[in-house]
């Protein structure tokens, strides 16, 4: 039965009062965000004639997606950092600081904090033997190819089983997480195994979310970067690896064309030999281009809650 | 700075996919329900200029609600639960199964498989001594005034200190929660002792939300109802006690004229000493009118996620 109930005074002065419209405290914006949410979900109950029985699962999944520590996999997952992507593009464009490597989005999985290296780091704590090993190596430079040296890039990636250190307890404190300051060329070059594809955990929220639409949890196999150097635009990217069978269908819509890179075996690396890496590795090149600005507020990452970072403010 | 990319073909390509349009598995109306919450979202980020640090702090929030076990706390105290009410009341009046004594909201704390009692029951474990003393009485009846015998009045309250038992693990198992079958009389007594009004925990996600809306989370002192009885509809309500500070100004949005009861102070209940309840207390009458239904599903409470639900089933 469709009943409708959203045109009464009674739900509109409820609607008031719920975004606390009727009082002087608190926080004006919240108050009017709430109060638009709220009127949408209301709206929607009604338009879908929403059940009892289907609120109180919908309010159920809420606490278990927060039990699970999956809100912030969730996101990704329904588009919303894509999207908040799609905005801080058009904003970049509005404001004449377009251009460089694109960015893409975060994730939940990166730790504040891995160990800073100067022009070359090994990533991998080398108990994974069965591992290819990957050699990453690039240039970071300004949008006009002049390159930026003492750079930051900050690279995380997954292990041989998708899986992340800090999160995956079974690694060791910072594997396949470092941190590394571009030398006098801009260059740097980090040797690590090869990362797996990530899937969802199969027993969580976003997984049983994801199944009821229809779609799979998985991402292609990929390499977190946060870029920094003072004076330019802070960058925060991914690049995915070519052939992935998931490359071009990424559940959380990171994946951008000028991010796939290609990854390439060699039975000898010049620029591995120059750190000692000898024997057949497979090499991937990502040049990171930055672009210039003195506003101090995008030469940062932005605030989000993270693990762990407040240990390294 | 305020960009508009709502209208964009890669916006709604996204929200298209987000929500498994794309794909022929899963859910149809959980599909079209996600397509609908997401574009709201989407489109609340855009017209309040949401930026990625207010998204991700509400991320957070979310997180923390689950952590907290606070999601079917908030949704009272946004009116959810209210609305869900209104809108039954108008099923009920569209279907002719008005009347009768007036549902309101169920609230997170109930505890299925109370003890059962034959037409009287001590609620209270005796550990208050300084309490007074609340003797409730009352008579289910069907809404032409005829009683009915043997319905099941489930009854629960909170403490002196506005906890329940078994979130309040400070208290005796079941501690002021019984089910009492009325006699051939349709009568049912409780003693217990008078509960004090609830407050959200302070340090709760609840509370700060309110805070930020400017609302406080208090409930007026009230004792919650499950009525039940073969070929009646089941009655979800509460009662208030009147003159509390907040009768009219529930956080829940709970309270209605016909529940609110007197509380009156009896040197002597004849009720009490029928069953040897002697010396002065508080006498609470809520007599109960339930609706005929030949409807199966009507005559059950509504299903959701309650803690020990499944031990009684």
């Amino acid at each position: 039965m469709t009943v409708k109930t959203m045109h009464t005074e009674e739900v509109k002065e409820l609607l008031h009062k719920v975004a606390g419209l009727h009082t002087e405290g608190g926080d004006a914006r919240t108050k009017k965000i709430v109060h638009r949410f709220m009127s949408n979900i209301f709206q929607l109950i009604e338009d879908f004639d929403v059940t009892p029985e289907e609120f109180w699962t919908a309010v159920d999944y809420v606490s278990q997606l927060g039990k699970n520590n999956e809100a912030a996999l969730l996101a990704p997952g329904l588009g919303m950092d894509k999207y908040l992507d799609i905005r801080m593009d058009a904003e970049d464009e509005a404001a004449g600081l377009a251009g460089g490597t694109p960015r893409t989005i975060e994730g939940p999985l990166f730790v504040a904090g891995a160990p800073l290296c100067e022009g070359f780091a090994r990533m991998d704590d080398g108990t994974d033997t069965t591992s290819e090993t990957m050699l990453i190596k690039g240039r970071v430079t300004d949008t006009e190819g002049n390159p930026i040296a003492n750079a930051v890039v900050d690279i995380w990636h997954a292990n041989a089983h998708g899986g992340y250190s800090y999160f995956d307890k079974s690694q060791s404190d910072y594997n396949l997480r470092r941190r590394i300051k571009t030398d006098a060329e801009g260059r740097y070059v980090a040797q690590s195994i090869i990362p797996a594809g990530y899937g969802c955990p199969p027993d969580g929220s976003t997984q049983r979310l994801l199944d009821l639409l229809g779609r799979h949890g998985r991402r292609p196999a990929h390499i977190h970067y946060f870029v920094e150097a003072p004076g330019h635009k802070h960058l925060t990217t991914q690049i995915n690896l070519a052939g992935d069978e998931y490359t071009y269908d990424d559940f959380a819509f990171a994946t951008r064309d000028e991010l796939v890179v290609d990854a390439n075996r060699v039975e000898h690396s010049a620029e591995g030999a120059r750190f000692g890496v000898t024997g057949p590795v497979t090499e991937v090149e990502f040049n990171i281009e930055l672009v210039r600005t003195d506003k101090a507020d995008l030469q940062d990452r932005h605030a989000r809650p993270r693990a762990l970072e407040e240990a390294t403010a």
